[in-house]
């Protein structure tokens, strides 16, 4: 008798949290203290290899659980599926997620639910990149054209991108991608950095840290604006005095402002020579942000990394509301949709710098950048993916910057897998870290006895 | 000493399912199988007189404990609240659930988590008009002007819509307000019945209930479209025959289609002069929603029971997507974001027919349409509250529908309330219909002897 085909068991779920908020890391206008955390799943497999699928969904802090809630709530969809289905297809799993009728109310396609499929979707890519002995980015440069339409939803998406024109685009960014992926592996795709620029450090960190980016390879940096203007001209100056004229300095809202607001604060930040202005209203608001676009011009207007689908994707292209695309891995439905995002923006040829930073971000949108130039868009000019040098040593395999560049990642999967000391650690409520804070904080309230007593 | 002020001393949450799968109810061409349920929640208080706010949001099934755990996730938020100061000042609940930064994340400002806002905030308004003694529409049409504007959000909306306009359009809409408050009692607010449209029905009973729905007073049906165009055609010419030439026939569907399949499909019912097109494609896609609306004229384009939050409606209606502005009291944040969203449909002057059926969303939205009638766009004309006659029997003030209009609520509150014993039947998985329910499969698949040991 055969083994019986290998099949998912079971779908875990953790409540990581990190303490981020006690260091103002990742401090913004619109975020002033965020305990980055993930609802971080795990696909287990009866299969001989031992093979799991990871994956997360982003959060900062509260809230985390009820991410962690609806992951559960897919759980019927999950297990028991066929290992080797599910890595043949993974667009099969994406689209029984999507297509729950009663779950899809909770969106459709958008929040919580759509965030939890995507953390579903993507740990079954790095399943099947796994069982591929390829790193994610590979097994997508080196697909089959027609099978990578096959795992796009388009849905909503006809009147902007056929899948005949899909296709087209697929065939033709295969051309030259041998010589593509060698580069790749030579000189790593292009980052930029956000961690000098967090609202809540001082100009002396600010120029400390800005300057120690330009020394190591970076040619663009970010700073958080929004909170203050007179805040926000004083650290523009600072940084621009610290980078030269040279280096690109992206400003990011963080989502702050009313259109008009967005169009004055921009224009009044203007003389410091701002690459992009990036959220500066809604990520809702597509036509707001078209407005915005057409009045600050030249700064470019950047969004997307709380774009809630491929359709608010397809309308800030259409209505000319962007001049970047930002994707966020784990905001939209996985992989499947990001597939959607990059072949939308391929088709209006505007270049695709991802969000990242957060948890896991970086490990996570490395590979759909590096498939964009190694097997679609084809180019890297004006591309750079986001880095914050925050949290990487969770990760089983963390992003490896050289001067100023992701290296390719060779390790087959998603980069997707925590530490299980990460795990064990940050847990919320239970993990070893928190349960210690916890006992510190009794102490502090003077309950230690009560605490120690239970 | 004088007793404490009353505060809100919990947040308690009940995931209620009812059974409407078997029957085919509510089925339609993206949901062919819901089961109506309510992530339901009670702000219990301390007050004297025993004031409570009753609350909930409206889902189809799967997925109502993810939104019972949002509810949960706000709890913080609002255990321990002066009960007076709330009821003072509803917006002060609504600002602090917006304003979570961290719960932020999730959305921000649509899907689950804001549902779970909607939720809590209506629960608010429902024990401030019942601490006032009135029915919500009869408090809102009764306010100061002023103080209306300041429950409001204007977040990402001054470039459509200011406070001084809103102050204008509120004191404006109090003209005659006393009259139409009169006349409201005197007959009502005008329905529609989507009752006999669904699409598991056969032509026998929707020929019967059309027939029905005339013969009650009701000037305007609607039919669920989408699935299969020859069909569609069928039940679009036994529904015209049912009800003869002068009773208006909306059409819905779903968001079932692309753009360019909405338009074709539309026009391919013309024939039957339907007079609107409801959800022709994503609720998210604001500039899809315009070009069918050009195409398709003169039928009416109609959306809104699944957009997010006001800032897509502020899109809709700057883009002229929309010929009729669906309003729903439980997708989006709760009364005050509906309140912005009633504001910009005036300002635009655009007519809101709400979205209603499901559970308990007619009892809710008759007295935003109300308060509309009353105190803002001061008229009926082209206007109707959506009805349908399911699960009504399960709130303690249930809506009452005469000769085709809803009848004025006198009972104080926001007519939110569950009977008791509904809640104690249909609670998932425990209440006595679930668990009567899984015994009797049980005993059906032949596990009677093991489900009786437990």
């Amino acid at each position: 008798m055969s083994p019986s085909p290998a099949r998912i068991t079971a779908v875990d779920t953790y409540d990581i949290r990190f303490p981020t908020s006690r260091e103002l890391d990742g401090s913004d206008a619109m975020n002033p203290d965020p305990d980055y955390s993930a609802a971080y799943v795990v696909l287990r497999t009866d299969a001989a290899d031992g093979a799991e699928g990871h994956g997360f969904a982003f959060t900062i802090g509260r809230g985390n659980d009820v991410q962690v809630a609806a992951i559960d709530a897919l759980r019927g969809h999950v297990v028991g599926r066929s290992v080797d289905e599910l890595c043949a297809d993974p667009g099969s799993l994406s689209r029984d997620l999507v297509g729950d009728s009663q779950l899809r109310w909770l969106g459709p396609e958008k929040g919580v639910m759509h965030m939890a499929i995507g953390a579903v979707v993507n740990a079954g890519w790095d399943l099947a990149a796994r069982r591929a002995g390829k790193p994610l980015w590979r097994l997508l440069a080196d697909a089959d054209p027609a099978w990578l339409v096959g795992q796009v939803d388009f849905r909503y998406l006809t009147d902007a991108l056929t899948p005949k024109e899909a296709l087209e685009l697929l065939r033709r960014g295969r051309e030259g991608a041998a010589e593509r992926a060698a580069a790749l592996r030579a000189r790593g795709y292009p980052a930029y950095t956000t961690s000098p620029g967090w609202l809540g450090y001082s100009d002396e960190k600010l120029t400390r840290l800005a300057a120690e980016a330009v020394a190591g390879g970076f040619r663009q940096i970010k700073l958080k604006v929004g909170a203050d203007l007179a805040d926000d001209v004083r650290r523009c100056r600072v940084a621009r005095a610290a980078v030269g004229p040279d280096i690109r300095i992206a400003i990011d809202a963080n989502q702050r402002w009313d259109v008009d607001e967005a169009i004055t604060w921009t224009n009044a930040l203007a003389e410091f020579g701002p690459y992009w202005i990036e959220e500066p209203t809604s990520p809702d608001d597509i036509l707001g942000h078209a407005a915005v676009r057409r009045a600050v011009a030249p700064v470019k207007v950047a969004t997307g990394e709380h774009a809630q689908n491929r359709v608010v994707f397809k309308q800030l292209l259409q209505a000319g509301s962007v001049d970047i695309v930002q994707i966020d891995a784990a905001r939209v439905g996985g992989v499947n949709e990001n597939l959607a995002i990059l072949l939308l923006a391929a088709k209006f040829g505007v270049p695709v710098c991802p969000h990242a930073g957060g948890v896991g971000l970086c490990e996570l949108v490395q590979h759909l950048s590096m498939f964009d130039f190694v097997a679609l868009s084809g180019t890297t000019d004006d591309r750079v993916i986001e880095y914050v040098d925050h949290l990487h040593d969770h990760f089983a395999e963390p992003v490896v910057i050289r001067d100023g560049h992701y290296t390719a990642p060779t390790a087959p999967g998603f980069s997707a897998a925590m530490r299980p000391g990460s795990v064990a650690e940050f847990t919320y409520p239970g993990g070893t870290f928190w349960a210690a804070d916890r006992a510190r904080r009794d102490i502090d309230n003077g309950k230690g006895q009560v605490a120690c007593r239970k």
